[in-house]
This record gives C-alpha cells, sequence and structure tokens, in this order.
C-alpha cells in the first residue's frame, strides 16, 4: 500500500508547534461577552431564594441567567439522550441551572458580562438563601433505603439513589447452580477511585444566539452532532437552526466531552439567548476538575468458578460506581463495565453481571477513555490470578484457555464474525518481558526494593452500535486541480486521527496524498457524525470510505471513459494517475481541470452504519516496590494489541503509549479525593497527581497486525484500548513482588505500606 | 405551490435589521494584524528603487510586501481564468505588487502591522523612487499606433493597446451587401461614461497563512470557489489548501467582485506568507471607488438598416470601452456587449460586431450589473427609434417586428429553447405606461418643463454557460428531528437569494418552510459553485435542486417501503407529510428520527451545468426636462420582467426596482470624473452623484411570468436585468420631451443645456 502503514508526519503537526492552530479559547467574535457561572457552595440544599437585581445592575454586565429564567427542560448532558435506540434508557434528570443544587459546584445561575472581571464581580453579587439538604457521596451508603435522596424521582424502598435502573446481564446456564459444581472458586473485590480526564485543554464554549433564532457554538466537544442534537433538544429549536463546530482543535478529551463539554455551551447559549450576543465560557481548571464529568468510582467485586482442569464455567460480577449527581453516561457506563470488561473477554457458560449506577452528591462521573472496561477488567484480571494459584495453574495458560474465540457464543450475541488474537497477544505479551523468567519470585526476593510482574488482558469495542446511534458521513471531491479535499465531522480531539483518515482516504480513492486534505467539519455544512468516541474513529470513517471510494472513482472512470472512449472495467486509479489495462491514460489533475472547465465537480457524499467490534491485546507490566516507604514504581510496560493494521505506526504506538501511561497514574498515584464541606481537593495539576516524565515506565507498544475482517483494509480502533489492562497488570505485579493482594487502589505508598505491614513484610 | 410565488419574509431579515449579521469588517482572529498598500501616485511609472527597511523598522511593523518579495506570477484578479473554457481566452496580465505601476493607484507594497495606525504610518516610511512614464487615459487615444503602452505586449502596429484581441462577432450573410439593400439606414454613437457599482460594503479580507501550507480567507468575495482558485494559481498552492468563505454576508456585489475583492484577498495573503498571522485588509471607500472594477466607459457605434417594411436587414454595432490598467473581465465583457446588447435582442440576417476592449492608464473596468449589454442596449434602441422615424413607422411596432422569436436562428448558436415573450413585454409597458398617450408632444411642448416617454427593450443572460465554466453543487439533508438543511456556495450578496433558494428547495424537496435553513457554504466544507453572478443563482440552484430532489426523494420513501412495507411507487410528500396513495402514513419528523437512530442520514450531494437562457423585458421611462437649467428628472418607469416564475414576488419586484433606479443613476448622475495628474475626482459618496430618494422616479415594476421551459418550476433569473434598458429608455424619452438626440451620457444639467442651445430650444 502507498500509504496506510506509513510513518507519515501529522498534518496538524505545523499548527499545533507553531502555535497557529485554533483552540476554543482563541475565539474573538464581535460584540464577545464573558461568561462566569455562580455554583452551589452546598452538596445538597434547596435556593430559598435568589436576587440577581445587584448583578443585573452592574455596569457591564449584559445579562444574568439562572433558574428562574431559562428552560427548565430536563436534558442529559452526555450524549445518550440521541444516541440510544429503544429500547435502551436513557436518563433525563439535569436542567442548564437548577434551584436544588446537588453536589459542590452545581449551577445555580450565570452571567455575561463585557470582561471576564464584570462577570467574576457580578457573580458575587447574586445573593442566594439556601436550605441546607443532607447529602449522601458513597455509593453503598446511598444504596440504603433511608439515604438522602439525591434524586427525588429515585427514590425505591429497597435500593435507593439507583440511577436509571440496575443493569442486570446474564449468559447461559443457572450461576449458582453452576458455582456449585465447580471445584475451585476464587473471588476478589476491589475500591476504585474517581479519576479525572485531566486533558490539556479545559471546557469551553462561545455561543452565539442571533434574533432570526439560529444558534451557534463554537466548542470544544468531542461530539458536535450529538452536542447541537442536545442543546436544540434543551432551548426548544429545530435541528436545523443550531450549528456546532470545533474551532477547529480540541486540546484531548478522553471522553469527558462527549455530548456537551461539562456545560460550556448550554450555559453560554441560555447567556446569548439573553443578550442576542456572543457569549464566551472558559471553564477554570479547577471547574473542569470538580464540576465535570470524571472516572467512576465505586465498588467490584468478581467471584469465578472452574473446574479442577482449567475450565471457567461460572462467573458473577458485581459493580456500585459512584455515578455522582446526575446520570449523564452512569447507566451506559455500567452497561459496558459488564458486557464488555466483565463478560466479554472469557467465554464462560454461566455468567451474570448486576451493576448498580448510584446517585451521590459529588460531581459526576461519566464517560471516560475505556468506558467501564477498565473497572470491569480490573475485578476480573485479578481473581483469575487467585484462580489459577488455586487451581495450580499458570495464569496465562488459564487465560488462553478461557478466551472467547471465534465462532464462540459469549454474552454479546451482536459481535460480528472477526479475527481473535488474545491468545497470541498474550503469548507475545509474556515473551517480550522476558514474563516467565521474572514471574513468581516474591519470596526468593529480600531487602528495600521488590520486583514482580503481572499480566492482565481484556476487550472492549470499537465502535459502540448497536448499544448507541453510531453514523458516519464523509463527504470527498476533486478539486479543479486533481487534489483530493474530503471532510466529515469528526474532531481532531487529539490522536491525529485527521491524518490517518487522510490516508485511508488517499489509498483507497487512489490519490497522491501530500496536496490532498482533510477540512475539518461543522454541523451546517457536513453530514451526521457521532463523534470521535468508543475507539471509533479511524475504524468508522475508513468503513464510510470504503463505501465512498468506489463511487468516486465510478464518476471519475465514467467520465475518462466517455471522454477517451476506453472500456470503463479496464480502468484504474493509482496515486492519481489513470490507467487502462495498466497503462497510464491521463492524470487526475488533467482530468479535473477538464472537467471543471466542461461543467463537472466529482463531488460524492456517502452516509454509513459500521458495526462494532471487539479489540484484543494483553499487556504485562513490571514493577519496584520499596517496601520501606511503600512507594510503587511501574518499571516497564510490554504492551502487545492487534491493531488489525496500524495505519499510521507511530500514531498508533501513541495511542497505546498514552493510554497505558494515564493507567499508572490510575493505578498508582490519580485519585478525587472528597472533603465533606469542602468538596474535592485535587483541582488541578499541582494537587492531582499524574504521571510525569519521572515515573514514565518505559513502554513497548507492539503492533500486532491480524486485518480484521470487517474493517477496512483490516483496521480495527486503538484509541481506549492503551488504559483498560494497566492497572489489572500492575496490580497482578504488585502481588507478584511481594505477595500481597490489595484491595484498594491508587496504591498510594500509605495503603501499601500498611498491606505490607499486616502481611509482615518489611526490608529486612 | 406551498411556497414557490408566495411573499416570505427574508431569512436573513433579523441578521441584517438588528446588526447581528456578521461582514468581512466584524470577522477578528486572534493575532490578527492590520494592512495598508502603498499605492502608486502616477498613472504610469517604473519603480526605480523602493527601500522598506525603515517601515520593516517601525515597531509594530510584521510584515512588508512588495513586488520584491512577493510572486510576480502573472493572474488576473477577476474569474475569466478559472471560467473560461477553451478556447475563449483569459488574459493574464497583472501581479499581486508591481514594479511598473499603469494608473493611479496602483498597488506597489504594503504593510501589515498590529494597528491600522502604525500600518499607515510605515506605508509613508516606505521610500520608493519612480521614473514618471507617458500615459493614455482615452480609448481611442490609447488604440493609436504611437501611444503609450499600458502593456508591453498589446504592442500592435495597427492597433495599440488591444487587450486580448478585438472582439469580432457575424452571423449571416455580408453585412456591407446589406446595407446596400437596405431602404433606410440609422445610425446613432454615443459616449457612455465609467461608472462604479457602488456597493454599501468596501472590499475586505482577512487572510491567515499558516505553517501547514494551508491559507484560509474570509471576504467579500461573490464568488468563493473561483477566488479560491485564483489565490491558489497565484500563489501556487494546491486547490485543496486554500479555503475561501463569507462571514457570512456580503453588502452588495453588483459585479465588482466577481473572482477576488480588488485585491484584497491577495495582499492580505501576501502579507500573511510573510508573518504567518492573520492579516485584515479592508478597502476605504476612496480605495475601493479608485482602485477596483467599474463599468467600462468608451464609444458605442450603430448602425441599422432596414427595408421599408420595417424588416431589419443589416446590423453594424462597434465598441471602444476603456478597460483601464488590466484586463480583468474586459475581453468577456466587450463579448457580452455584442452577443447580448447587440446582437441577441433583434433577428436580423446580416449582422456583426466589433468590440475594442482597450488599454489605458486608469483604473480597470471590468463586470458591473448587466455586463456589457446595458452598453449594447444603449446604442440599439435610440437606433431603432431613429430608424423607425425614418421608416416613419411605431418604433414599438418596428421592434417587435424584429425581435428575436422562438425557432429563430440568431447570432447565438447556443441558447436552449425558451419561451419568447419580448414583444409581450413591450405591450405591457405600453400600456400600463400610456405610452400611446405621453408619446410624441414634443412639438407640442412650451414652457421651462418639457415631459416624455421613451422605451426600450433587449436581453442578456441568465448564467453565462458555455461561455464561462457554470456548475453548482447542492448539498440536502434530512436533519434527525425531520427539519431540512441545505448548503451551497454561493454567497448571499443582498438580493435574498438564500431566502428564495430555500422557498425551492422546500417546494422540490416536500418538506415544511418554517424550521428549514440554508446554510451558507465555504469552499472546504461544500461543492463548487461559481458564485453568485450573471443572473444565475435562483435559477441554477433551483436546477441544481431539482435534480437532487428526486434522489433525497428517493432515500426517504426507500425507507419508508422498506420498514412499512408499502409499495414505493405511491408514495409521496408534502409539507414533511409522507403518503401513500394520498393517504398520510407517517411524518417526516418521526421517520427521520428513527433513521437516525437506525444509524441513517438522509443526505445527498448533487453537481449540475445548467444551460445559459434569455431574459425577456422591456421599460418605459418618463422623463421631465428642465430647459432653463438642463436638469433631466426621471419620473416613471414601467418595468415588465418576464421572471418565469417569481419565486418570491417582493424580492424579484425588489431587484427590478434596484437595477432600474441604478440606471437612473447612469443615465443622469453618476460618472467617474478623471483629472490628469490627480486620477478620479468621485472617491466618494459625497462627489459621486447616486439617485437619491429625492431623485428616485415612480418604478412600476410588473412581474411577467411566463414559465421558463427549461427553468425549474419555469424560473428565470433576474439579477441584472432591471438595469440594462433604463439609460436607452431615459434617451429615448428625453429625445420625446425635446426632439433633441444626446450622444454623451450621463445628461447632466451642462450637457443638456448646451444640447438643447444648439437646437434652440429655451423656456419660452
Amino acid at each position: 500500500m502507498k500509504y496506510v502503514g506509513k510513518d507519515i508526519g501529522r498534518k496538524d503537526g505545523y499548527d499545533k508547534a507553531t502555535g497557529r492552530g485554533l483552540f476554543t479559547s482563541d475565539i474573538f467574535l464581535p460584540r464577545m461577552t464573558y461568561a462566569k457561572v455562580l455554583r452551589s457552595p452546598y452538596a445538597h440544599a434547596k435556593v430559598l431564594s435568589i436576587d440577581t437585581s445587584e448583578a443585573e445592575a452592574l455596569p457591564g454586565v449584559v445579562a444574568v441567567a439562572s433558574f428562574k429564567n431559562t428552560t427548565n427542560k430536563l436534558f442529559n448532558c452526555a450524549a445518550p439522550m440521541f444516541l440510544t435506540p429503544p429500547p435502551h434508557q436513557c436518563v433525563l434528570d439535569q436542567t442548564v441551572f437548577t434551584d436544588t443544587p446537588k453536589y459542590i459546584g452545581d449551577e445555580i445561575a450565570a452571567v455575561a458580562a463585557e470582561t471576564v472581571e464584570i462577570a467574576e464581580k457580578a457573580v458575587k453579587l447574586i445573593k442566594v438563601e439556601y436550605q441546607e439538604l443532607p447529602a449522601v457521596y458513597d455509593p453503598l451508603e446511598a444504596m440504603k433505603p433511608d439515604a438522602p435522596k439525591v434524586q427525588p424521582e429515585c427514590a425505591n424502598p429497597q435500593f435507593n439513589n439507583i440511577c436509571g435502573g440496575p443493569i442486570e446481564l446474564a449468559f447461559g446456564g443457572d450461576v449458582d447452580e453452576a458455582f456449585k459444581k465447580c471445584d475451585v472458586i476464587a473471588e476478589y473485590e476491589l475500591v476504585l477511585p474517581r479519576v479525572k480526564q485531566a486533558q490539556m485543554e479545559t471546557h469551553g464554549a462561545v455561543a452565539t444566539y442571533n434574533p432570526d433564532g439560529h444558534l451557534e457554538v463554537i466548542c470544544t466537544t468531542q461530539a458536535p452532532y450529538p452536542t447541537k442534537y442536545i442543546l436544540a433538544e434543551a432551548f426548544d429549536l429545530p435541528y436545523s437552526h443550531v450549528t456546532v463546530k470545533n474551532p477547529p482543535y480540541v486540546g484531548g478529551g478522553f471522553g469527558v466531552r462527549i455530548g456537551i463539554s461539562g456545560k460550556a455551551e448550554a450555559i453560554a447559549a441560555a447567556l446569548s439567548m439573553k443578550c442576542f450576543r456572543p457569549v464566551k465560557y472558559i471553564y477554570t481548571r479547577e471547574e473542569d476538575f470538580t464540576c465535570s464529568d470524571s472516572r467512576h468510582g465505586g465498588y467490584l467485586k468478581m467471584k469465578l468458578g472452574a473446574t479442577k482442569d482449567g475450565k471457567i464455567i461460572a462467573q458473577d460480577g458485581f459493580a456500585a460506581l459512584n455515578t455522582g449527581a446526575y446520570a449523564t453516561f452512569g447507566v451506559d457506563l455500567l452497561g459496558v463495565c459488564g458486557a464488555c470488561g466483565t463478560l466479554g473477554t472469557y467465554n464462560i457458560p454461566n455468567a451474570r453481571y448486576l451493576g448498580w449506577p448510584v446517585y451521590t452528591n459529588q460531581e459526576t462521573a461519566g464517560a471516560m477513555r475505556g468506558y467501564g472496561s477498565p473497572q470491569g477488567c480490573s475485578m476480573v484480571e485479578p481473581c483469575i490470578e487467585i484462580l489459577a494459584e488455586k487451581l495450580g495453574m499458570d495464569s496465562i495458560e488459564l487465560r488462553k484457555m478461557n478466551t472467547t474465540k471465534e465462532g464462540d457464543q459469549n454474552w454479546f450475541p451482536y459481535w460480528p464474525e472477526g479475527v481473535y488474537t488474545t491468545n497470541e497477544c498474550l503469548d507475545i505479551a509474556a515473551e517480550k518481558s522476558d514474563y516467565y523468567k521474572k514471574h513468581g519470585k516474591a519470596k526468593e526476593q529480600t531487602g528495600r526494593y521488590r520486583r514482580g510482574i503481572g499480566i492482565a488482558t481484556c476487550t472492549h469495542v470499537t465502535n459502540a452500535g448497536p448499544f448507541c446511534v453510531e453514523h458516519n458521513t464523509v463527504t470527498a471531491r476533486i478539486e479543479a486541480d486533481g487534489t483530493l479535499l474530503v471532510n466529515g465531522t469528526f474532531p481532531e480531539i487529539g490522536p491525529g486521527t485527521s491524518t490517518a483518515a487522510l490516508q485511508v482516504a488517499c489509498e483507497l480513492i487512489g490519490t497522491t496524498f501530500d496536496d490532498a486534505r482533510l477540512a475539518f467539519g461543522n454541523t451546517d455544512l457536513t453530514g451526521f457524525d457521532v463523534g470521535s468516541h468508543a475507539t471509533r474513529t479511524i475504524y468508522t470513517v475508513s468503513k464510510c470510505l470504503e463505501a465512498l471510494a468506489p463511487k468516486l472513482r465510478a464518476q471519475i472512470f465514467q467520465y475518462v471513459a466517455d471522454t477517451r472512449k476506453l472500456p470503463l472495467d479496464k480502468l484504474d486509479m493509482a496515486e492519481s494517475i489513470i490507467t487502462c489495462d495498466g497503462k497510464e491514460v491521463v492524470t487526475l489533475k488533467e482530468i479535473a481541470l477538464e472537467a471543471h472547465l466542461g461543467g463537472r465537480m466529482f463531488i460524492e457524499t456517502t452516509n454509513t452504519t459500521p458495526p462494532g467490534l471487539l479489540p484484543k491485546y494483553a499487556q504485562t507490566a513490571e514493577v519496584e516496590v520499596d517496601v520501606e516507604t511503600g512507594m510503587v514504581r511501574c518499571l516497564k510496560v510490554v504492551a502487545p494489541h492487534d491493531v488489525g493494521r496500524a495505519v499510521n505506526p507511530p500514531l498508533c504506538r501513541g495511542q497505546i503509549e498514552g493510554g497505558v501511561l494515564q493507567a499508572v497514574g490510575y493505578a498508582l498515584t490519580e485519585e478525587m479525593t472528597y472533603q465533606e464541606g469542602k468538596g474535592f481537593y485535587n483541582k488541578n495539576f499541582h494537587s492531582y497527581m499524574e504521571p510525569t516524565a519521572d515515573s514514565r515506565p518505559e513502554i513497548e507498544a507492539i503492533l500486532v497486525e491480524h486485518p480484521e475482517n470487517n474493517g477496512t483494509l483490516g483496521i480495527i480502533g486503538i484509541g481506549e484500548i492503551g488504559i483498560i489492562p494497566t492497572l489489572a497488570a500492575i496490580n497482578n505485579a504488585v502481588y507478584d513482588a511481594t505477595g500481597v493482594r490489595f484491595h484498594e487502589f491508587p496504591l498510594t505508598p500509605e495503603r501499601v505500606l500498611n498491606g505490607l505491614k499486616a502481611a509482615g513484610i518489611t526490608a529486612k
């Protein structure tokens, strides 16, 4: 192939390296105003009165919006309202502003003013009288029948505060009966922390509502079309009267802005509707950390049962995750945690999962890279180790015996036939990490530093269909000089999608790459795309291009056949040269100009629905535990991932490396710590501990390439996968180093030291 | 019909009435800089040296561009370079900056700075040493062999300074022989002034060239795609790496910015290429008046010969028009002057036309509403009157006998069969103006004020194909809530195109209008459209929608047939309700959401090439001549125009009224007066005399509706037509009032008084 598989530099590299690329905070519109938000100081309260008159009277204030003068239509600022085909439920439980704040930071009112300073001052002039209400912060506490009710409609005599009802998945036969037949049973439970996406760019939007009833929003969303639909529904506008675009760049996403960005778009729009001027609202880092979706923390419990030969015949999974004050993706995510992270990897004939998305009076949890699968994996993979130890089996062999293989029926009725290479990935991970040489040395080690190695595997989704609306539209045209221009409404949120998609486009259409360009779309001018999420973008855009390319090529070939009197079926094109029976006939440049002068543009728009696929991968992690301080360092992660076909190998490895690194933080240092009455302590990069260059392990990302049957050119997605198994692999590695199994994450020195002490391990 | 033919308010009315609509000068981009241009103080000179070092050293200056450091590739800042299919020639005779200025105002260099003030100061710091060269200003003078050469390559021993060679059109037999057979011969010659489009918004552009090699321009062009192609060629960029968009509004055009806007886009781009920052360049009103295209003035001569029964059998037309320093549309326009204005209206079996586009050292003349047809009409129609008088015939009867009728072959081999209603328009004009009652009273009148009535007809083009590239692309989609969104790359330059196009779209697709929207395109995201010019937009967009609508409807019907098990051929849709055999089945809203949830968008992109058509119309003008002061007032214009079908009657009448009013200025007050050594005196609205509310005649625009066979729903264009016959009708009316035939326009009091005095007419 000419372009697919090649190390081609990022098309957005120049813009980003030189600072010329525009992000939302760079946008300035004429007559633009600036917004600030009044947020609740209470975790749960009722607003008894609000007086905005002083704020309104402050010179320079152009609009004040609150729950009193803004739509109180219930909506969901994440995407599922428009993404979930029936019968999948969607919880509508929030309003743009509220008179009943449900977490510290909940939006009461907002001000738009000529300057940020005036807006800040005006917010302080809003007088609010609150009546504090009882609050609850822990999901298990919140589930108790007498717990304070976070969302009044969730009163349930048995289990309180359950958002959208529990997710119950079941496959095969009776699980309780199956456990009775098991020779060996393993159980593992753990507590996972709330962590943050901590993307580089905070949420932001510039919204302009004009007197013609049209709302235009330039913002940081990962999903322009869902954002358009959410805003249209929330503000009762026809969909055709809402435009959403990126500026075009988005400084990272990691799931935090699938749907609207925090509430930036809705707040800016509500204010613009009052003043008919553009309103810019950019979250501070503190607001971004504490007032937008995070990853679900909570309680997980796994039970596996096997016959003595190692066949796992029973599985029971449980998750009670803290979804915070509002649903957003809470329900769906608990589903993916069960379907992918818990039940998707192994072919277990009697399996079930019960997932509780639990409301609490904390900031909302929603989508974050991995979307429930890291949580599921984190309970399954340590349990596999425990089971293997009980069985006296090598855990990798145990895994390989039980992984889902081609033709197997597991919980998913939906996945199309694909390539199943989990076992190969496990073998590669073991081999490349010298796993067998390094593993099982806990008892031989003494002294301060103990090393260990662990392994984990899992699956996830590439594309979330059929569980959510998943379709794409791509337009491609040949310009009058023969160059290719491609558009879609999928944002470039960082991974290099725009470069890789263009590599695929040039490959499939048969044009040269250097002069081709992918232009970022907006919802006014390009067709529906659900956005950059769910490990889907390059896979689904390629699927759409696969359908589009023959149609665009047919237009060109028909033109050449007609004008050159050549047999249509013998025409071909590669690298913008048209051949007949292998002989060069004419260049695309020549016929594009000729066609243009004759009144013709070769242009094609195609809309397709791609199927969902299952990714395959495994990772080993090597750690060093300082038994004196409890400090755990991750030394190396070996990460073989089956990418089907690597469109752009460095970008592909970049995705794996980024995911692994984020998961190292998840396992060892990152945690949102709640202080009752104050809210989250970790509001910025000083107090929220991400891995730094210093704590970064060596990451060996290995691109396994077994072209996926269902993927265009064999392509399958990679975006989220790197993050999923790492925490479990590190967990297993720490056990391998110390013989102590931990149950609460991240593995801070304090937790580790306490665990080691309890087990009597010291630096002797 | 539901929407076509209805008085529907403009969709852009809110934006414009409330001041919320954005124009180019409203655009502010981060790090934007401001440009000013150093223009030649000489009409013809050679730059001996230029020193920009002081300007460059001025704090706040970020870029200085001149002929020394900018591409010197020859280009044409109007559209023909990319609009004219072979063999029609295109003259490339200008560069972005020049070291040989050819008119007062020619661009030598430009500065981009942090503020306009710094840029102005820096321009004054550029030191230029000029050697003045001999100059020529009059086309007849310029054609003499020893005249100074404006463009060196135009040295021709016989006729000097001819731009692109003369336009010679011939039809039928030997014209000289035919004149010998005529019983009556009439001749008329006149001098027409240079006039300006005087659109409300001056030229402007904001150009951003980024280090990735991509140029984006937001500007005032009427033709985004041609602008894109012109800039790509001038700066040697792949077409796919240039984006052109309107902001979206354009404050009028009238032809002055088909292609780039003056040179705003090129100057801003040249500067941005030096500093990699956005550069904004907005023409002052003075620059707009004196440094961008105007209407061609010059010398015209018509000779008509008829047999005594009134059959016109010979025609000889001549035009030598002042194209100024550069070609832009000069060559093409002389062609339209001949083909439409001169030879297109009457079916004369022996006819010829010779048109000279002549270079002079004045500002360039190019496209202006009517594009040569007003000039051609202005020599033919008075000559018809003279011929009628000589024949002793009624001039209207003479016209009607000789107009081109269905099936006639005239000079044009290209026009498809259409509806020919010129004679009906002549009759309506005569009847509605009481022509016969008012006409022919010159000799009966005495006193200071004399009244007269005149008539004129002509033709023009609707769409300039096949003489230039003429194709359109439209995309239409059904949003997930069932609303319609339409896009194309045709700007809204004022006439209400965006409203009317949407009326046609809703009519043809079968959707409701209120929630439908037309979104303005840009060249990155919407397909080729040659732009808003040549009386084409609503006609050609409708043609494209006519091709698109059945395809989009077919997608919808196929979906309904499949999901509802209904016979495909019995499905229909109107007002967004789908019926089967006349019975309501489902609403578009319902199935759009259902299809979306199922992973499907109904979306269609279509590209079509519309044929060119001939408009039909006539106008009468009534005038009152003050024989004491020479002041001519136009009292009333009756203007029946065959619009085929009026999509939006008030908008349609608005086009006619605006054209007539502009032509009243052309006939009576507007004139660019050249002062040697100083340039044009009329640089603003104080000195350039447009009609005011006070001098506005009553205009009775009559919409004649004979659906055009080739037009979608019968639609034919109207944009330019109002302006074409008015000057000739006023000319004929002044003759009718006074018995004096004038030969120089506009009819200023001085000229009229001189003419009346010479004829011995006083206010006795």
